[in-house]
């Protein structure tokens, strides 16, 4: 299977994105964590992305906070699919990250997913890898089963605490 | 080569639509063009969703507007990776279809691209396919150069037509 | 008289919706509390939804937070007046949520309230079934009549406090 | 059957409301339609709301732009269920009378409809009378399949379309 | 002098509402503070604001936070200046009190303050009886040079305190 | 009486403000109306703000839009109510003016109007002027009955209107 | 004198940009004009910043729209100040660029001007030049005279203007 | 070398602005620090603005919260490059500040920094009177050169941080 990476701006991002690198551990993809700015080692980035395809990466998750450019940067270097994580910072809600993600010219998409939605982050990723993988399908259909299972009983749990108030 | 899905939520939203149809007619990809609405015929798009695997699809693109429910209606039903591309509206400039779209809640993400982005979701099903097809990477590669040398052209006008100002 | 359905879209919306539940238990309303999610258990919302008349209610809040859906597919699949409750999560201070319920689509209307207002749900559920219900609209009266009178009492409160500062 | 109200504060709204009175004219529901200010007429509106019940009204819709507070000083006289439709003016794009009829303090609901939304607003009035009218339901009903064939017949064309471009 | 009267929707306004009513109470303006609102007991409102020339009130403070209703509807029945305070709620962060205070339709000017500006309503209430009463005119030359001088005195701590660190 | 002032920070917003210079025309309220600006001629503004008192003016109305920071100038040098006129230029629709001159800090407030809304700009400014003037409170009294009559017209037609359509 | 230069993302931007340009002409600026993308043509973009200071350069302008990213990848590679100029494009009304512009993380920051204020740009460019070039200075303090002798003379025609209506 | 100056509005937004001043006195730029108010002291303000240039400032600092006119207002009396800082307060999210200072009118910029960002608009300073200044340069070089090294190192912890999870 083509590995999956998850690059974060600033190593404070770390707390949002742990939820992703669990979730691909959880699947069990091949992955690696990176620490690298658009802004402070542009350099890295670059050369990460362009080498990205030949590395072994078959698609790469950008997480970044207030203008958050790695996720743009990065789709500008590679044809890989780029999932873009806007991180809420302490102004703004998050609303300069997600349109610094999400509103990219033509030509050059990144597939963004909710403020903080780290573990989305890497679902996305896993339903990316899965097009091409069975066995990988086969893990998010249960994913997904076992979400409704928790759903189910969650609703089970309420109903009978309800009776008790 | 799997197929692509283009859904959009009324037929009012074809004009924006259109670009991504063209778009991945330019990359020869495979592609059903829908016109299906989460709200107005629900059951038909669960049964799109649900099949989609089956009917060889391998990415779904869902086109919306206002509070755009359909992408995260199909994604609740499969677990293809979901474009959602939101429409701007008359009112709201496109931030209501934007937030509901990309702020979807913990195990179901749906890939945003921006307000009004048909092309680029397009690219996106496009680099989502090309994960695991080498020659669509080729069009993808070359797409990305002819971008760039349309750039450098439009640069040298440019300067051009400064020079007579 | 016709059953109220509280429906939300996980049990972490459970502190703001106890609200409209011990609202509806001061009206006497018979009711049932069903955690059911758009995303995560679609065909339970559906079945629900499609027979909820049949199973004797007469009004449907739903609540949910982020790209709150779940109002706007239950509304797609009855002719019941859903009643919309958005959430606040951890970002975007409620507004995702309000946009993604109210800005509905032509011929599936949400009957919207305001971001956290649980107990202005629980109120208009029952002003819906009071239209044919005379008892209830006393109850209603009854309501508002002593809202009036706490008002009252906090203006006499307040008046007589600033004397002595 | 009981009575429809159709209250705008403005005859400036009347293009957008006519939306509403066509959909109750469709339903063949009883309805009046009135030009009354919260702020110019505070009176008139007062006697209306305080009124509604005992001159046979069962629901009343009031559509106001900017600081649209005519849904809420009808709520704040009747305990009849108030639909409040925002109307978009030149600024703002409807936000400030969006949030001006769906933020209402707790103990006095405002069913909120889209912005511009009003033959949402007729079908929600709709939904409201039928909780107690079984031929009104079946209207709905009959109302939304065919907006769903709808939709199907322009899936259709869209798709024929398509395969002449 | 003429009388300012400060309005609270709520009493849950009050820690706000003091700033205005300590800053009336240092101009030694004659003033009432009242709770009333213009959702739960509109008729006391109406009342108020009727007959607000006639008992001797020269300018009308009202505080209302969310859907903020209070200061148009008081504008609605008076033609006294009313000074519209919008209070911070838990959600939408003040914008929501802003909009419904200050974007009132033509004829009914609502004359708003900052999202928690209860100083400065006090102010501004001040400054209205001052254009006919010159002593008070004086005092609020006598507190805008104080203002100044406190400025200057944080400019000198400031300097002092960097010179140190 | 004493004067209005009407000053605007560019000639572009003329076609705007003449609504309140008519209105204050139709109270036969002295007054002048000048073009300054805050930033490109701030002294101007400064011996304007400063002298108003002196030269006969009761009340000050600024109109400016972006960051508008006329009103806040002009109340920065005076005691004497001013009243701001947020005015929408071709980007955010109006809020950057509006939060520019409503958010001022304490000690210093701006008596801000709907943004655009010219006319209740000069209505609040005769309310201010009239607190010490009955014969302009009559004017103001028969302005509000007017309103009141052309609603009540309105309400006519559009009833009329609608039996014909 | 060092030379300023002008980068715009895409040449769609060109209507905007020359309003820079000719401000840059005016001033008697040395400059050169330039298309480049940070996402079509990043190479591009990364050479001209590194070698920016080697070739003469004292300041950069960069404009770009949408998730406008072009400053920010510029300030990634020089030291040179950059003048970031929002593009309003067809959503958002210029707030995704102006975020994704102005909000750069610690250590690269980025000198925005207003959304479309190319002048602005321009000026504060050849402010930037001015600090060691008296000659300029002069320039900067005449075309302040020229403006403030423009809204004078403005100020002049409104006052006859009105005497006329 | 010419001065830097740091002029906070309110002596309460010292906590952030100290960011400012620590980066000037880590370049060793020459500076003054001040609290004066645009609309507190605006004489105060206007005569450091005339005078700045005289005076030997070669940039000036503007930090200011909610309707930051200050940055603005010095804008206006000088031709230096003035860095606008906003401050986050209490409602609002820092967009009130933000707007207020990057949205001025054409003819006097205000260059922007992010909201809060006090070393962003500190290293700005740097940069502008580098442009004359080689050793400076040099230190921003530096400076740039230990943030990549920085982000590299924290790389480097993360990736050995998550092998022992």
């Amino acid at each position: 299977m083509k590995k999956a990476a998850v690059i974060m701006g600033s190593d404070s991002d770390m707390p949002v994105v742990l939820g992703a690198v669990k979730q691909l551990r959880a699947f069990e993809i091949p992955h690696e964590v990176r620490v690298m700015s658009a802004h402070r080692t542009p350099y890295d980035v670059e050369q990460f992305a362009k080498n990205a395809i030949d590395n072994g990466f078959g698609v790469i998750i950008a997480a970044a906070g207030k203008a958050a450019h790695l996720a743009g940067v990065i789709a500008a270097y590679t044809t890989l699919p780029v999932v873009g994580l806007p991180i809420k910072s302490s102004t703004m809600d998050g609303l300069d990250s997600l349109l610094s993600i999400v509103q990219m010219p033509s030509g050059v998409p990144v597939a963004t997913v909710a403020i903080g939605g780290a573990q989305n982050a890497a679902i996305l990723a896993a339903q990316i890898l899965a097009v091409s993988d069975e066995s990988l399908t086969a893990k998010l259909k249960e994913f997904k089963d076992q979400m409704a299972e928790k759903i189910r009983a969650k609703d089970k749990d309420v109903r009978e605490e309800l009776e008790n108030i």
